[in-house]
């Protein structure tokens, strides 16, 4: 699965949680990073670049700061140029049809707040409605908004989770059960540049990969002896 | 009451729906219309001057076709600019606080289709969420949204009903007590040009005025007739 991360951000190098997320991506990760300022400082977007962009991934993630409960304006801009009739929705273009949408929102309020009774009164699934209605008319499977609510005040630890969860949302399928994160997991761990490792660590390594198959392995028979029962 | 109705549309000239909302304002209205795609070719925003012209009006209205369940990008870049710390939200700037926001809509497709099970899934309001809580933030009094569905195929009375109901959601004060409609009607009877109406049309403007009056002075006796036998 390749996966387009299109970024809007107006001041990019500035934005502590956007570096963070950029710096957490790894390399060995088919993920391509694409920020919209930066490619295009005049608006003029290139439409043609743009939609082979599209084409030629699985999943496509919007991620932006939470500006007045939406994008900023040059990625509205972007959607506005980019989502012609003739690519992307109507008879004649169905490019988008059947890959994944997603987005990533750095947001400086706190969590709470998004619901009813809540200074900001509506949950990120309803002020982002435009963007769901949008996945679905082109045909696109939306996935659940991953919201980052006050990266300023994360502690370390949290920092670390956060960074785990958005690697998932990157590039783990659309499934939630605990066979699809054990998978994913493995598939990172199998898959880290062990090299710069201690020789203590690649025992850890090992062992935690060891682990992870005896308890898939016991689950599994644990499953079968249930189903032989019902 | 003065309004300011701040319109996003890229291509107005050809917009017939724009235009003919344009035409349906009365010239003795204080509405002010304020084109920006027309006033900020380059997307250059003047900060100061739009600031100026929100703090000189009462009621803000935001008018421009629904791209892809929003507002067209300027206008979306005119929030993120104009909308800043010290001028609209906490402590320092309260300017908007007290005034009135509302939406006009030139929609391209059926109404019945933005609803649960319709082919846009969400209503206008849902859509229009992001209007809302930010009208909320800078302490704005969220008006009705004012949509219009499909205006090529209304017929020549539905836009003349459209037209009154702009002027309306333009002027009228938000109290929806047949009272209120009343006083806005004879306002209008009383404030039109009648230099072009010809002396037949004049005795039946009077005789419109007149009755709306007697209508008036009946409610009002039927009124006090009820209240005195409660």
């Amino acid at each position: 699965m390749k996966t387009l991360v299109i970024i809007s951000h107006p001041n990019i190098l500035e934005s502590s949680s956007q570096q963070f997320l950029i710096k957490a991506i790894p390399h060995h990760f088919d993920v391509t990073v694409h920020h919209l300022e930066n490619e295009y400082p005049d608006w003029n977007i290139n439409v043609a670049k743009e939609q082979k962009l599209l084409s030629e991934h699985d999943r496509i993630i919007f991620q932006f700061p939470f500006y007045w409960y939406s994008s900023p304006a040059l990625l509205k801009h972007w959607q506005d140029m980019v989502y012609t009739e003739d690519f992307a929705f109507h008879a004649r273009g169905k490019a988008l049809r059947g890959k994944e949408f997603g987005l990533v929102l750095s947001v400086g309020i706190n969590e709470a707040e998004y619901q009813a009774g809540g200074r900001e009164m509506f949950s990120i699934s309803e002020l982002t409605r435009p963007f769901q209605a949008t996945a679905e008319k082109l045909g696109m499977t939306y996935l659940k908004p991953f919201s980052i609510f006050q990266f300023g005040y994360m502690t370390d630890e949290q920092r670390f989770q956060l960074a785990i969860h958005y690697q998932q949302v990157l590039t783990r399928e659309k499934d939630n059960s605990l066979e699809a994160k054990e998978k994913w997991i493995m598939e990172q761990l199998t898959n880290m540049d062990k090299a710069s490792l201690s020789t203590d660590d690649k025992i850890v390594l090992e062992n935690a990969v060891e682990s992870l198959k005896n308890n898939r392995h016991t689950i599994d028979e644990l499953k079968l002896i249930l189903e032989q029962m019902w």
